[in-house]
């Protein structure tokens, strides 16, 4: 008989036949079977010297493992945690219920366990750190994991199982995007990110070395797409999912300088709104594909990171610009005091609670909310509403709508880019739009100008040289059809749904102007 | 009553609550039914001043409208091809089918036509030469338009048939491959393109100013998608779908300096070929998904490139690289020498039809043959076999084997990147594949290191300093599974599946050393 402990190698020299059993199939149905498992050692706890208890993970899910026998003991519980193992157990079930593993109903009696990958004794980080809430850290007066802590050891950070939630849910965002998309005709494209000349203004561009000249990294796939579009590609549209580059200096929590962008451009016949229904059906779908497919990502991300269901109706609540500033003018001082109160609750606490970064943080947002507040009402109809602003009415609408998901329809011409389709009936708005998640933008999206002299009028009454960017115009030289569309940040999507308060957290090796690595 | 005909700007201030029919959903059926349509005028012919004929396109769809009444006539026959147009007519059947058209069974009879985008009178490319096969250029003694100029004017391009067809492919490709590994439990990640060093050895990586510092673009999701992994998303693995850079200086008809890469990397439990079969039955599921789902886009691409349907089994042929030297040995000389003859006929017909540029091509491959049958049979085991190798290997399979696509397993270690898995029992081979359509890799593969101690020792065999990537080396410590996986060149995979001669043609828009626009 084979030795039934020790270290192994896998390698492909050896065919197993083995069956393997996957943790979160592991059922009190199974009891008195013998199971072969590949799993990461979770836990371990040698109680005397002839038993101990091991805790086997794979992704979401745990499950306790039995160690008898002096040398079996000796040998599972001395392995680092993290390390992968492979395990030949008998299922049993428990005199009671096993409450510290996702597998309460089951228990395991190891017979052989072979370690096929020995973790380093010390982790930099460990994973019961950057698995614990804030909540807990408070309650356990335990030091804080720093983001950049854990973004430094990001391997190990996405094994906690909040992350485990966020990156499936990361991954369903991208397909239920695509298969709405699909499913209407639209195709799937690829543009080029790298582009001859910095194609929309010029500012925040990232600048290569492409043989003997310069190249740019595309701010957006948005002149391609469109340029799609007017090749006939996609009925009635295209769509990309691809990088996006931003050489903006922003230090904040919803900007990166990399980011997964969710682009759609289509053909209307009649009216833009066309495909702001499309883009509104879009966003409805993907929420509730969310809350059908990811019911166990969702509360792995709660324990860690307690958030409220986002609150969506079947249609999206559509409010003109004018609309907005009226609500935030109506219940933005009320409501915006209302938070202002509960953040200094929270300041206080955290100054109780001695947790100095926390209630230093707050100390700033209290401050700012104070400076801001004195600000609302907002000043003038045109003028754009500052980030700030904007998430007063997300709490605004949030109460006073009932919905966390909101469309900000016709903003004032002077706001949007110079392809943006002014409205016609009053050309200081352009038929333009926005998409909010709990207060903060999404999606930025307008009827673009297929008309390539108005394009060129307008261009030209922004100050914006069209010379680098000829072969666009060109494109609606040859017939071009009326179109629309709209381009979403995915990360931010995936923060917003979750409530996470930093982008970082939605991103898995996010990059800003001080982060490159890893 | 409206103006029966006219020029009209749609812009989101008139809902018409008009039913708008498909070019493709004309049938006898709607015989004496009245439909609204917005297409391109495909082309115009008047025949009197009383009776015009015009053509209405959507992509791959083409209807016959007839045009009568003189207004009517001198309006509708007057306009540019390439315009859009809102027509409403009446459907009839004609007594005799229409050939010219792909509804060859309707012809429409126009009640009202309102031109909504002008094209420009003089077009920099005409749709019907741009869509005209290479036969039919040689017959119709035509000048072929040039791949530069097709470029240039990529947005008129990209309405050709043959273009619709591949477009709508390369977007099928993406979907059956996001599909086939959603539903084996893959998740889709997004790894950062700007990364702080040149990752994968130095070498053709572009390199730019970022902030105060540089960055370089990723050649590759490879040491992120590891990572992934190691951070244990994906059950059984990860997959990307995302923009590959290279800054080589090659002018083949299969490189680009930046290409779409579908990725994926996957744990197996004994050997690596549980990730290769899965590999390749994401190829077959390919395969066969394009040839099901996209029947009437390969016969539009066959009409102007024609090419053989690709030969697949319901697995792939999986040679190892000394069974594909020893194929090549046996049959490549005389395989060879009938394709030298081929060619030599092609070069001699071009000739006499005086197609100088084809002749001159043509007379390239052709020494260049030649100079190549002089090396086969290959020199030794263990050296490359190069891209005419490959591409002669690929006409031997074909032949012997009657399938053209396989797999060559088991490479010459010295041939493969340092993070490449030996073969245990013959070190110096490595545990690599390949993946070949009809002569010419579209993936290479391979099962990684994941013991880092192992990692360290052969990084430093190959004089390959791991300073740069610690965290890539590190995120084996913690823990690692055994893994293998693979990246597939997109563009390749339509360019092979299509038998296209040039990569540039399954690009929407291309990227080469001279080429950065459009």
């Amino acid at each position: 008989m084979e030795h039934p402990f020790g270290q192994l190698t896998i390698n492909s020299n050896t065919k197993t036949e083995r069956t393997w059993t996957d943790v979160d199939a592991l059922t009190p149905a199974l009891s008195g079977s013998s199971v072969w498992l590949r799993a990461r050692l979770h836990n371990t706890r040698k109680q005397s010297a002839k038993l101990g208890f091991i805790e086997l993970r794979q992704r979401l899910s745990t499950v306790q493992v039995v160690v008898q026998g002096k040398d079996l003991v000796s040998f599972a519980c001395g392995l680092p945690k993290e390390s992968i193992v492979d395990v030949l157990a008998e299922v049993t079930t428990p005199p009671a219920p096993i409450t510290s593993c996702t597998q309460s109903g089951v228990e395991l009696q190891v017979t052989r366990i072979y370690c096929i990958s020995k973790a380093a004794t010390r982790l930099p980080l460990q994973l019961e750190d950057a698995g614990r809430s804030d909540a807990e850290v408070a309650r356990l007066k335990l030091p804080r994991v720093e983001p950049d802590t854990r973004l430094d050891n990001r391997v190990i950070d996405l094994r906690t199982s909040a992350n485990q939630g966020i990156f499936r849910i990361q991954s369903e965002v991208c397909a239920l995007f695509r298969e709405f998309l699909l499913g209407k005709g639209f195709i799937e494209i690829h543009s080029p990110k790298m582009i001859a000349t910095a194609s929309e203004g010029g500012a925040d561009v990232f600048k290569l070395t492409y043989f003997q000249r310069h190249a740019y990294l595309a701010q957006s796939p948005q002149l391609y797409k469109q340029m799609a579009l007017m090749g006939d590609l996609g009925r009635p549209g295209v769509f990309e999912i691809g990088p996006v580059f931003r050489s903006e200096k922003s230090f904040t929590h919803r900007h990166m300088t990399e980011f997964t962008g969710l682009d759609m451009e289509m053909t209307f016949k009649d009216d833009y709104h066309e495909v702001l229904e499309v883009l509104e059906g879009l966003f409805i779908h993907i929420f509730a594909g969310l809350n059908e497919r990811c019911a166990k990502e969702l509360e792995a991300v709660r324990a860690q990171y307690p958030f409220e269901d986002l609150k969506f109706g079947r249609t999206a609540l559509r409010l003109t610009y004018y609309e907005a500033v009226q609500l935030l003018r109506e219940h933005g001082p009320a409501i915006g005091a209302e938070r202002l109160a509960a953040l200094e609750q929270q300041q206080k606490a955290a100054e109780e609670l001695g947790s100095s970064q926390e209630a230093k943080d707050l100390a700033k947002l209290v401050s700012d909310m104070r400076e801001h507040l004195k600000t609302v009402p907002v000043h003038g109809d045109e003028e754009d509403l500052s980030t700030r602003d904007e998430k007063l009415l997300g709490a605004v609408v949030s109460r006073v709508k009932d919905t966390d998901f909101y469309v900000i329809d016709k903003f004032p011409a002077a706001l949007r880019p110079f392809y943006t389709m002014p409205d016609p009936d009053q050309p200081n708005w352009a038929n333009a739009y926005d998409i909010f998640i709990r207060g903060e933008e999404v999606t930025s999206g307008a009827q673009r100008i297929h008309d390539p002299e108005m394009l060129v009028k307008l261009a030209a009454q922004k100050g914006v040289d069209l010379t680098p960017i000829q072969d666009y115009v060109n494109s609606f030289n040859y017939g071009a059809f009326p179109h629309a569309g709209g381009g979403i940040g995915m990360e931010r999507v995936v923060m917003l749904f979750l409530g996470l308060d930093n982008i970082r957290k939605s991103s898995m090796f996010p990059r800003d102007p001080t982060r490159l690595t890893p």
